[in-house]
């Protein structure tokens, strides 16, 4: 692991996706963004993630300079197609559009189609707080966990975001319907640790602290059992059904992660509040779940950690795993 | 454990609370809709609640013949004040409202605040599927259940319901953020049982199965450990800061629980689609969660064993604890 500064990266990844054809403005969203993640402490969805990214674009999974397309509004909410676009862009302008709508409307709604992989799901929460709006995301993705009490992978990880403003750290939660993320499964295996808990089923159908044991043709388990797994089911039926784009099973279908349904809803809170209450009582929130800590207790609300590890990586620079930015020196 | 036709249930039931001066439309509708909890198989929610609602209305903590009262509109959202009115008639008001702002706008939410609990969270998800409409529901609780990594209760186990409508059978999740709800922990005591997973801490601080040592000084867990805690924290603060309500470290002080924050949010799906699209794409999702059964597996989606439930409680009589329908037949 070294540090490097972000705009280094950030700079890095910019030439890189300049020189695969994308318009200068769109690579810098797509260079920050990932760079922003890895700055944030989710390296998975950030500087880690960035080959399979430009692997996709080569292949022509994810397509260069193009442009959402709005097919239909009902009012306060819309649906648009991503047109195989990148998912960090469809995703920026569907929460900009969201926002939109929800300054002129009270609350507003964009169920996005045909779009690819968003990268770090809370990107969008932190968007939407910084507009003083709540936000609920949600995305599907490939099939890769079975629904409980069923022994195919027939559903999706799908991560949902909640997002809600506050001046002193807005509160942002970002959590797949998997107990432990792949990216987190790879990392302890790499590393030969036990997961903390158990976070899937090897093979002979037990459930297992093993990462080897579930990435090697186990079974991943549903965060809170059946909890998690009604979650999933019902987000892919919101985002496909919203957006009319196709749900897990169909992505399933394709040799890769492509042509996803997104769902962007964001509450406007400029007109709700005037302000200081607003600020005061969302203060004595965290206060009071800050409280529940005895001695050496760590307790942190969502979000909490991410402004930590900003601030930090900011100030040293942003960890960048040796061998990931090798290949991005070697690339483009 | 006594089989009794719905009726006879709903008119014992609507007799006691016009006994205590509600309205006869009100006390039907509260009545209805605990018998329907127990028809659908969620009896901690329907009959085996209705003395502890009924308690509640004598010591003045819920009242009578209220009516909700509109604070504020932004646009297609609203705030509403519950008066401190039964849960019931309050929560159903805001969802009818809800739906109605969903098919003036596309989408509509009411944030109410000052109410009481709304007995089944599920109820107000299968109204809105009724009009064609997704929801998403929330509503926040006494402080029950620790944050993660903390030793004292200081979140409730808000629950959240996601609903989508669907022809075949509508698909309702209705989930608390504990990993088991304290009706199955209290039956799984009063029957011996160990629960099938550990669902909270015992007195040590030890996690275990062990429903008496959770509920006898121990600590409720959150489903999925940090992930059920933080979104009950995140939960909190929405419904509560889109209200301008109470939080539950607020509702937490009073005596009794009341004094609730909730948010219904509906999204009109009759402008959306064209319906037969949308009712086969449905379909198709629910077949492929169920193709993930092997064997003997049974694999159901959110909602699913509600609908068998109530067809079959409809036939042969709605399942009524012994016990309860005695204190049910003293009353009032």
């Amino acid at each position: 692991m070294i540090r490097l500064p972000f705009h280094e990266i950030e700079n890095r990844l910019y030439e890189i996706t300049v020189g695969l054809g994308f318009d200068k403005i769109d690579a810098r969203l797509i260079a920050r963004t990932h760079t922003e993640s890895s700055c944030d402490g989710v390296a998975s969805h950030g500087l880690n993630r960035f080959p399979r990214f430009i692997d996709y674009v080569q292949k022509g999974y994810i397509i260069a300079n193009v442009r959402p397309e709005k097919i239909s509004t009902m009012g306060a909410w819309e649906r648009w197609d991503g047109q195989q676009g990148a998912g960090i862009l469809n995703a920026h302008s569907a929460t900009k559009r969201a926002i939109k709508l929800a300054k002129a409307n009270g609350l507003g709604a964009v169920a996005l189609r045909n779009t690819n992989h968003w990268m770090r799901a809370g990107t969008y929460g932190w968007m939407a707080v910084e507009e003083n709006c709540m936000a609920i995301c949600m995305t599907n993705t490939i099939p890769n966990m079975p629904p409980w009490g069923g022994h195919e992978p027939s559903i999706g990880n799908n991560p949902i975001v909640l997002a809600v403003p506050r001046e002193n750290g807005p509160i942002v939660l970002d959590m797949a319907t998997s107990q432990f993320s792949y990216g987190k499964m790879e990392d302890s295996q790499r590393k030969g640790k036990q997961l903390s808990f158990p976070g899937g089923w090897d093979k002979e159908g037990n459930l297992t602290h093993d990462p080897g044991a579930i990435l090697g043709g186990g079974l991943v388990l549903p965060t809170g059992y059946w909890k998690g797994s009604g979650l999933s089911i019902v987000m892919d039926l919101m985002v496909s059904l919203l957006a009319d784009g196709q749900s897990s099973h169909q992505i399933g279908l394709e040799k890769y992660e492509t042509g996803l349904s997104q769902l962007f809803l964001c509450i406007d809170m400029d007109q709700a509040s005037d302000g200081i209450a607003y600020q005061q009582a969302a203060d004595a929130i965290i206060e009071s779940v800050h409280n529940a800590a005895h001695g050496n207790d760590e307790v942190y609300y969502p979000g909490e950690r991410t402004l930590q590890r900003r601030k930090e990586n900011m100030e040293k620079g942003v960890p960048v795993d040796v061998d990931i930015w090798d290949k991005i020196l070697e690339m483009g």
